[in-house]
């Protein structure tokens, strides 16, 4: 059986659990507190052009979403996102668990266009009724998006404007960001992400690390009051900090994190080359580690028995859209075991 | 340097991390579905006497005291905590985050008594305005307590009767649950507490984990309904969760669990022997892995060179008392070089 | 100066006031628990074929909505609304800040349709990720809409039997429903919306009260436990909560809240015909109080300087959409007076 | 039967209900925007000493304290107040409903001690877990309080400059505010109040008021952003805002409210002279105008056949204790007729 289903379905990348081993018996301070912590955020601090406390380790993506949108916004205020996105669609309501709406744009390609968000921003500012209605303080994307598309650098300048015309902050989540920047297709390097939005976070979880998200404020101003306690408020304040703090300080040592993403990618490219070799239609186009190819129902019950796939959705009566993944532990075996059972 | 300054200071036990890498390629299902968790929750619900199903695997403490407040009580319920309870003093509001109002009895020895919770139901429900007032709902106790006391079986027997009497339920804190079963001064066993409790937790992250709590409802009644879709709304759901299913695989096979809290508590039981031994006086009497003890200014000085301990408080101008604590990395030689120290 | 604006812009009907100066001196318990509340939810449950039990008085619409979600769903659950719903669009968060959300579905003449409930509940039902979701549990119509449209006895039905089907609650704000109930178009009685709803307000603020919402729970197993002491905890309990007791008392002797809207709509054909007569296009139809017309912009500011109309919006260059509405303070000589001035 | 129960149990003063159908006609804008409304904030700022923008007219006290509390604080911050606060202990959880703790301090006649709060803080501030604490933001105090005592000028100065030290604001509770200032034993005037509180109430709904109490931001910077929009969030704008508008215009025309209030207080020191002078027994001390009488359970019993009273508690087997209130109703008769019948 080999597993394209999902980015997050082995463990760590060998060099992590390495190092856990060889720091196991230092007694460090906990709540993150410790010196792999503190290192990791310096590194990564190194890397985005920010002040090593504008950096935040935290466990999960939902978490990070719901921590950074419930302590930045007002509580009057709600946040902007696409119909597809994340925080309105698969978190159970996480955000709306805080007290804050989340007010959608129709997506396009699992985006927002800068037309959508100006027009949207239009129509509330010269509505007669908007002191009755939640105020849009933020704005929220994914790149990669939850179909695995990017935005271009212009389309990033457009929103940046936006946001700055109408005081929004711009939040980035970045669950699968290694990916997106790891990506022959994209224009946006880290340091674009880190001038034009207001906040955004590196997955870890998704690109090789067991647990781990980390959060960067682009500005010191960003980073809000007390948010140490905030995540204590929230339950998501880990004890042994150091379980997050070694991993990235691992992955942001010589370049791990761009390594094992650059990795990836190019066992993507492999994988959509031989669906389309294959004659496979495309189900969606995407430019990052997720590929999305539309399966003749007979085709997607043979292979099922060989593969793990992720069941997409069922466009028509004979045919089901699957997704297939790469990360860090999809080999060239992998690939080749399945070019033979295409 | 010698540290003695809490129980997550280190990392995991050794066995913990082997199996890490032994499982590391193994590619498994998301969300706590792998069979890591599966064979985890059953080995503890074995031990327990409640089905897989009652048994859920969540990150940490505060997040588990959350989630289980406030899925287990109606929006207009409270819960009665004693005033030195974690959920009252430490838990940045996480409770009250929930809409929850945490309700207090005075703490005796860090624990609630019978009588005082008695006497506080029964002024609750002849109070002519108690529609007015918070419904208390549940009964939150921890044990080990926060100043490392432990309820003997009497006293868990009749905070149950008046639980039962007033219909609240009963829910048991045990982060350093490991702690209190190994007590050499304990007669309250897991089934004890299995029996008269309607949710408790067996602390990971303190008891040799890297991370993790293991939540069991002791009826199945007691499982909230989509209760999995509540973690996930609290942004509390590892997608890896693997990580800890991982971890309580190994901490329940071949007793694991109780080994190390069993080594932790030898190592208390020296530590206080030394302690006592130098004639330093006990700031508080404690049965587990936590000892108090007061120091002069002087020697609390001088000893924090080379000890790392946690300033507990300072009663006097010329006194600090401090909290030592054990835990699965602990050694005759920690224990030997703090004697020589003293 | 005469007043179309809205039908909240004068005071109460004389019944009213006459009825607050002979009960003036009487003193009464406090918190809804007077005999004048007392009498009125008599005559409500008499009136709806329920219990005085399942009847409470409340003081605005949008507390209500709030009170009602918040208290019949579960915290993991969400409310379905029309796009157009007023708990989505202009109760600036009020169902968020509760902690549920409100899911939406296509308003189709500010109504939804049940074949779009039903597709809507299909997708959901099917969808893989469903336990990452919101589940819904209850669907929010309003009855006259905020476009001043109802449902049909047959929609109605409709609805219902969708609601049944997959356990959902049904919810109708009749902030308006007076004029609803007495529209020359409708076909739906109030027994009917206490048969086919499990929870519905009669709207006392926009059809001749002070202030006062008489909510309606259809079954008695609807009513939410400890509702009561949820008013208090909303901030919504009155101390004097006969100010609205008395009013419901008055509203409903004789047939008064019939008579006022029976009134205000016999105004609204009129005032359509005449705008008809004069040739103005309707913007949107509406068979109750509210009439929507498309005004030359040269007319609208004209008529502004005698006239008070809302606003709706700008259709294009030249032309103004307004609401005009009736209440039962409006006259014949308003009608004189608008055609007049036409 | 004569009734002394409560000072919320007959309508409204009769300058309130004259006004009420003078202006009934008038057709206004809804919200809170109409000219009454406007009137009467000009009235109180005039009174006060504040702008009219920094008045707000709401419906009932718990709802202000929700509003106030929950928008002036950030999420992390918490209330302190006295254990008897009306907040911590007859809100049925208002103020934890919207994410907030309440932190008490032990109460002293009602009051909270400068000397305790000033202790509070300095423990908290010294405490080395405090970040993992509710952090104080506000101290809520009520003048009258629940017993009906009343702070000093000096008291209310030291409370002042302890919240100026730690950087807390400062709220005074007013739902019976006209009778502390009524009071024949006070030193404080509003124009103190306003000086030395962030922010107040001024109490309608039990000094002669239907409903309604006037909120004032003591400083421009105070009133929070959207306030407006935050009312309407949590379901507390009356569409009908003259309603309450109507009422405080009366209130501050001409020294009503004062003469309300000194009627009932010059009717509460006649009946605490009749009681003394009937030889029964204080069993609080108040200077406002509820009293506090210990009764032998016979004369209890007897008297309640003719006296509508409040049962306080029962102190022992053979006394009952009870609150007897006067109010804008009381009357001389009311007094002879109680008299009579002790």
């Amino acid at each position: 059986m080999i597993s394209f289903e999902c980015d997050y379905l082995t463990g760590a990348h060998p060099a992590i659990l390495k190092r856990l081993m060889e720091t196991n018996l230092a007694a460090e301070s906990g709540y993150g507190e410790d010196e792999f912590s503190l290192s990791a955020k310096q590194k990564i601090a190194a890397l985005c052009g920010t002040a090593p406390e504008q950096v935040f380790l935290l466990a999960g993506g939902t978490q990070t979403n719901q921590l950074v949108i419930s302590t930045m916004l007002t509580h009057y205020e709600g946040v902007i996102a696409a119909t597809t996105g994340h925080v309105e669609s698969h978190e159970a309501g996480a955000i709306e668990f805080t007290g804050h709406k989340v007010l959608t744009v129709e997506e396009h390609d699992g985006k927002i266009r800068p037309e959508d968000l100006e027009a949207y921003m239009k129509t509330f500012t010269s509505d007669g009724n908007k002191d009755h209605m939640v105020q849009p303080g933020m704005v929220y994307i994914s790149h990669p998006t939850e179909y695995g598309t990017l935005y271009g650098l212009q389309e990033l300048k457009a929103l940046r404007r936006i946001c700055d015309e109408y005081g929004l902050y711009l939040y980035l989540d970045g669950a699968r960001l290694g990916y997106g920047l790891a990506s022959p297709d994209t224009d946006v390097s880290i340091r674009d992400i880190k001038d034009l939005t207001d906040v955004f976070y590196i997955g870890g979880t998704k690109c090789g690390a067991l647990i781990g998200e980390a959060l960067v404020f682009t500005k010191p101003e960003n980073v809000p009051k007390y948010f140490f306690t905030s995540i204590k408020k929230h339950g998501d304040l880990l004890a042994k900090g150091r379980l997050v703090g070694i991993q990235f300080d691992v992955l942001f040592t010589d370049g791990l994190y761009s390594d094992i993403c650059a990795h990836a990618m190019e066992m993507a490219v492999k994988l959509e080359k031989i669906l389309k070799d294959k004659g496979l239609a495309i189900f969606r186009e995407s430019p990052t580690n997720q590929k999305f190819v539309l399966l003749e129902d007979e085709v997607y019950e043979r292979l099922s028995k060989d593969v793990k796939m992720s069941f997409w959705e069922k466009p028509d009566e004979n045919h089901t859209a699957v997704r297939l993944a790469t990360c860090w532990s999809t080999t060239e075996e992998d690939l080749k075991a399945l070019e033979a059972l295409l």
